[in-house]
């Protein structure tokens, strides 16, 4: 008899620890499938938009990352989850006995007008080195005269914890810059935009409050209750009818499942498809991640955040391994980890699910170890840890990074 | 009386050091110019080449390196060495009272066909992100089938510093990348071309011989008395008429000053200007680093390399402020400071002008600690340093750099 054949698509958090977990199990071939070669650390992708952090740091290699087990570089372009097989983009056919899809999530806009013409997304590092670039360069671009100061100004969209991280470090960057450009300081700003009531919805109010009085000790300036209308080059249209001028506009309000797996099977708005408790979409295919829809205790579905993605990876691999010895299919239990976000450096919120909150420095310090320490994760990790932890700490001390085009 | 204008233009190890010196400087105004914001540091370009380093740890932004002076970021397209002007490309004119021309050098392919369309260049940050991308990239196509195996064979041509460290790091980098590509590591070359009888010309013969057995032993194919005749994609011609099959292929033959300055007075083959013995082109213009040519104590001309720009830089910077109190200029000596080049990791040449030469590991560590202590100068640098320093220690135990665009 042949080995069943896993292929696994995206090599995220929810792919590779599903990678990691099947890896080596008698009578289970796996094949890892994704475009880029390497494995997203997309929660510090906001440092490498504020140049705090070198790209290098926030992207692993996958082949080092699951050694021994086959790795395409690719985009897949159909699947087929009747005859069981997917096509890849360089023409190549694969049969699979299981497919487990892990393509995570993109940027989406919900349809404001201008948003997809005029706003940065923060979804990959090109992406990430683009605002990176523009946050930079229009320093250079303002002091000889291209620009007008207004393209100092960052408006930043969407209150969640992203948001919050971007608009604390673009504060804190804006700082350093006022150092080597004196003459510009009074003119850099950044506003943070949030069409609900408080940023952090998801957090307790308290934190919410929290947040918001430390972004605003470093400078910015917060607007709840301020949905965007519309967008233009360097103008953002609140529905109130207020305009915040902006060089640099970030959206950071939503993600959604790649629509291009939408009609696999039941997908919400955010293109996410409905799952069974068992994690699967149909019998051989199953979904995991931001990409995977599953209601969680409180009856809505669990967030598209990194913990989920493993816990369910992890599950997807050991429902395999059971089905290969002929076990039961148990279904999937998310353990919650609680939720954190920072809010520039050496501060931050933190949740835990025993109701523990921790708010400033010794937060901060707890996002950092869970980020560096536990969602690194793996071996030979020891020096890209190390790197972030010293860069993020030199931060302070060393001089920024700077446009290299 | 109003102060006297020294305009700088480029902002190198000479350029900058010149600035350094001069700044604070009662009576003097500076004006540096650059067309990027950041001090490249030149002699580790091989690393970010080679996938040993981020970018942004050889990139320094020049404001922060001399604060308080004015700086211009642009380029430079007219010099009036009578009317004592420049232009740059938006527009603006400059007088100058006093013009350090510091505008370094750049790869010259000494009109050997087909060098220019085919072989990479190694002398700006943008060109070693090349050399970088396709060599990891190459990996990725050869296995898909997109590229021949012969890809994975790198030519480099130059048997000076810059050819050995890149042939030596090349050859460092590809058995990183056979544990990923296992398969693939038998396909996967280096070869060194060198057209005279031995590497490194300017070292003694025992250190030549060194850095050839050293080369060999990391897999290494070193060739001398081989010119090359011309080039095509995959291929280079020796005059000999062995052709090496390449899928990279490095130029570090030759460097030369940028021609567009070559007219401004007696200029050599390779575009540097003469310069009489106090750095000066003619009254109030002065010529720095690998622009200028000065013969040295064996008549020939001073090396292009970093501690002869910052000498000079020193030394213009003393002149200026002679000129301004009424004293009188002095000629330039320069101090040879010795030469240096690694070969791989853990190995170098090194040849102290007293005589004392010292090759592997010793040598390794006193060019590291030249490198990173002596050469990076300034303060407020720590950080830099120490990213460096961890950067290529850690390289032997991290996970290598990924291909990302």
């Amino acid at each position: 008899m042949s080995n069943r054949h896993v292929v696994i698509v995206g090599a995220g958090f929810g792919g590779l620890r599903c990678a990691r977990e099947l890896a080596g199990t008698e009578g289970i071939d796996i094949t890892v499938i994704d475009r880029n070669p390497y494995q997203l650390f997309a929660p510090l992708l906001y440092q490498v938009a504020t140049a705090g952090l070198p790209e290098d740091d926030i992207a692993y290699p996958v082949r080092a990352a699951i050694p021994g087990v086959d790795f395409k570089r690719g985009e897949v372009v159909r699947i087929d989850t009747v005859a069981k097989t997917l096509r890849m983009d360089d023409g190549n056919v694969f049969h699979f006995d299981d497919l487990v899809l892990a393509t995570g999530s993109v940027g989406t806009t919900f349809g404001v007008p201008g948003v997809a013409e005029n706003a940065l997304q923060m979804k990959s590092i090109p992406q990430a080195r683009v605002i990176r670039s523009r946050l930079l360069q229009t320093y250079e671009e303002v002091e000889v005269g291209h620009l007008p100061k207004e393209a100092l100004r960052v408006v930043v969209v969407g209150g969640g914890p992203t948001g919050v991280e971007v608009a604390g470090a673009v504060a804190e960057l804006q700082k350093r810059m006022s150092a080597e450009f004196p003459e510009l300081s009074k003119h850099s700003a950044v506003t943070l935009v949030e069409a609900g009531p408080r940023l952090l919805p998801s957090f307790t109010e308290k934190s919410s409050a929290h947040a918001k009085s430390e972004l605003e000790e470093l400078g910015v300036t917060v607007l709840v209750d301020a949905a965007v209308d519309r967008m233009y080059p360097t103008d953002v249209h609140l529905k109130s009818g207020e305009v915040l001028p902006g060089g640099t506009i970030v959206w950071a309000a939503g993600v959604a499942a790649p629509e291009q797996w939408a009609s696999l099977g039941i997908s919400d708005r955010a293109n996410r498809l409905s799952v069974n408790e068992n994690l699967q979409l149909c019998e051989g295919v199953w979904v995991v991640g931001d990409t995977a829809s599953l209601p969680g205790p409180d009856g809505r579905p669990l967030p598209m955040i990194a913990p989920v993605a493993m816990q369910m990876g992890r599950h997807v691999a050991k429902q395999i391994k059971s089905l290969e010895v002929g076990k039961p299919l148990t279904p999937f239990a998310y353990k919650d980890k609680g939720q954190m976000a920072t809010i520039g450096r050496r501060r931050a919120v933190v949740e835990m699910p025993n109701g523990i909150k921790l708010h400033g420095t010794i937060a901060w310090l707890t996002w950092l170890a869970l980020h560096v320490f536990y969602l690194a994760g793996g071996r030979n990790r020891v020096s890209v840890v190390a790197d972030w932890m010293w860069n993020y700490i030199a931060w302070g001390i060393g001089p920024r990074r700077t446009v290299i085009d």
